[in-house]
């Protein structure tokens, strides 16, 4: 069982949230499983994640944590790695994928490393050697979360905007950040 | 129906991903079936939230853009907004809570700006109030997501870390992000 699910049940709960079975997302379940294992049922854990890819969705699936709830982190250090924490004494556990073990899965190292194509390595080959490998591949140590990252935010004051009347962070300064030039669009289509 | 579900069927959705019913979480699960319905249900849709409270949950139970498949992303204006874009054109629409049109819902109002207390407001009057208010609320316009935001991000070069021998993107340097002190948590518990 891997976070309490069968390897069928995992994989439609994947397919359900994600859209597709990712490789990623399969690995992500066996180290979040491994984290989980380590910290303790009962540990009212957050977690943190070092890449946006696909380990964001392995957490939200398989653990309370999520974006949107506060519970998830995202670090940005660009690492398939993640951390499951006690969000009252930030002691946790990190799991990330160990390049040197991971050797003696071939499959798994090549695709990872971007060593194959998928055409050369299709999913009905890497996902049975990811399901195959399993923890084989994952290394793990306790570690504490730094209290500045692992704090919760405080909700920040609210100003309304001058130039747009809508509501956002005071702390921006005036006008708000996207009046200030920082949109991500431009108005019409 | 809000996002095809019925309000109890929400309800029941946004309990089993985020853990409670956020008072954000409804107002946002209008505000993706708004945009929803002026982008089409034809249109394959990529997400933008812009803010990390509630709204990325929204749209991760009400779409297939999930953070982890990279199809919602989040731009930090920290505001309560979102948009849902054409992924092949980048024309979309953007949606608000619009604060001229929530003063006709006190209850809205003054929780969304914060003037009120959890004591003196409980969910059991705000949850309705949200409901009763649904799209009243809420003000759209047409936009265009700008081609840098909207790309879909390369998978970057991989190398491997000489000090602590994790995979990481080397477009970081050498050492890794973590191994140059940029990380999260110290070893040791
Ligand atoms: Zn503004
Ligand atoms: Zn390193």
């Amino acid at each position: 069982m891997i976070c309490g699910r069968t390897p069928d049940e995992l994989i439609r709960d994947i397919e359900g949230f994600h859209g597709f079975v990712a490789p990623g997302l399969v690995i992500g379940a066996f180290m979040v499983d491994l984290a989980r294992e380590h910290i303790g049922q009962n540990t009212e854990a957050d977690a943190v994640v070092e890449t946006r890819h696909c380990l964001p969705d392995a957490v939200q699936i398989l653990t309370p944590c999520t974006v949107g709830n506060g519970w998830l982190k995202i670090a940005d250090l660009d690492k398939f790695a993640l951390t499951l924490y006690d969000r009252h004494t930030f002691a946790g556990f990190r799991v990330w994928l160990d390049l040197n073990k991971a050797k003696a899965h071939p499959n798994v190292y090549n695709w990872f490393m971007g060593l194959v194509s998928k055409k050369d390595l299709p999913k009905e080959i890497l996902i049975p050697a990811i399901f195959d490998a399993g923890r084989d591949i994952l290394s793990v140590k306790p570690v504490t979360v730094r209290a500045e990252f692992a704090k919760r935010e405080k909700k920040s004051k609210i100003a309304v905007c001058p130039a747009c009347n809508e509501a956002y962070a005071a702390a921006q300064g005036t006008p708000c950040l996207a009046c200030q030039g920082k949109d991500y669009y431009h108005t019409g289509s």
